[in-house]
């Protein structure tokens, strides 16, 4: 539990970060910046404990991850042009923030007792559903309909952790397959722009 | 009770072939289609269950839902080219979707006690508003602003059978009148390119 | 609480005529107006509840909320050359709507229980949140996001009725304060085009 809480804490401040950064372009204010960070790192955890009826919600209940957001928003503010020289930095971010946020979020669902497959899905939403949200209000495409796997690879390392579970393999050697796989599948997918087939194949 | 399930399945099969068939002009991928399809299909039973308060949510106590929509996004990538050659099938799959699952809608908040007005509101709202999620995250205008009559259409069908329900008719037959309503009320309207009278004609 | 439910009541009328003298530029119908006022006027305190977990809706117990927008949709009917002739007017409308949707936000989820800070995000959410959604909607930038101060007013304005609701002073006081201020906040905000900082000053 108490890794748990760390990790969301961790998840949060990654998200965050990588919602700040994107703000680039859009040249908003301090307010802005500050609600895209907020909805980037809470939006996918309050849609799965809303779909879930898991009340009351994480950031709610602990103001914690309210501070860490504030906390990550004036670290990117500070350290803004660096971490944009670091190329890449802002997909790491993120895919720091979508791999640790899968696992968080299935293991949620699972101790509510759902099926597993909805539990794989509550992952996957837990880790793409913010920045999904951040993109529909700034009117991006969301970021689950470009081209490179994304969300797909947290559904992938979502069932692998599952599976994992089911075998009752020890909770850290799945956390840590699992994460690592999402992070792989996703950095080998930017690096050699794969995607998954087009849809409508036959017919 | 028995029927109301397997009419929700049939809906739920409609607009989830509705949503994939839709997307065509977003070249998306096998993911991007599948979640276009999900979104669709369980987007305004959901919304209408988070509003109502009443957990758990239909496709999550029932993984039945999540297959149903497999199938279909299946389905229609297998008989694609068939599909769209039958010209106006999307609008036949989307009109059956929005007419049973009105009437679902209706029953589902009456059944919780609110306000017949609220109830015919959760109706139109549990047909139209999985396309208008869709739409809004794929930036579409959403369906509801367009021209021909759609949601309106939605909104008359659920206040017959309101009507009808008060007035003690069978509960088969104001299902029939209601939905055969909808589809006419929405079949006449795409023929003819009837529109309601735009907003603001005094003052 | 006689008094906080007229106070609902007369911001629902406000937002919804401010939702509904904006439909002017989308050439849109009754249908399409209506539905624009409603999610405009009941947009915010709806997010608010549901993040809250606070059932039933407001305007899902208690019918009188629907038809004080219908009303405010057929006002604006009835006067909307007027209205409109009247410079200003929807940024009137829709600041009074703000001010007090803010305070009311604040107070219901400090009956809640929860952590000030959260209940003075509550407050801006209840406040700005529904002219979001209405935003996403009709692929507008949301309102947040644009130049002058908005939703930094309702924070302001929510942080000094929770400061003074510490201080003990007495409600009807703390409740106008915070009201006027955040009205004169924006009204001065607009007339000298005042904006926040842009985000990333440092670095």
């Amino acid at each position: 539990m108490e890794i748990q809480y760390i990790l969301e804490l961790i998840g949060t401040f990654f998200f965050a970060v990588s919602g700040a950064l994107a703000v680039d372009e859009k040249d908003q204010d301090w307010f802005g910046a500050a609600f895209t960070g907020f909805v980037t790192a809470i939006g996918g955890g309050t849609l799965r404990d809303i779909l879930l009826g898991s009340y009351p919600l994480v950031w709610i209940r602990d103001v914690q991850f309210l501070y860490t957001i504030f906390i990550a928003i004036l670290f990117t503010a500070l350290f803004y042009k660096h971490l944009l020289r670091l190329r890449r930095t802002l997909l790491l971010f993120d895919t720091m923030g979508i791999s640790l946020f899968t696992v968080v979020g299935v293991e949620k669902a699972l101790s509510l007792g759902v099926h597993p497959v909805i539990a794989a899905i509550m992952g996957m939403f837990t880790a793409v559903m913010g920045g999904v949200i951040r993109d529909t209000l700034t009117n991006e495409t969301p970021v689950i309909f470009q081209k490179e796997v994304y969300a797909s690879a947290c559904l992938a390392g979502a069932f692998v952790y599952i599976g994992m579970a089911n075998l009752e393999v020890h909770r850290t050697t799945s956390f840590l397959v699992a994460t690592l796989l999402i992070i792989v599948i996703r950095l080998l997918a930017v690096k050699y722009n794969l995607s998954l087939p087009k849809y409508k194949r036959f017919g």
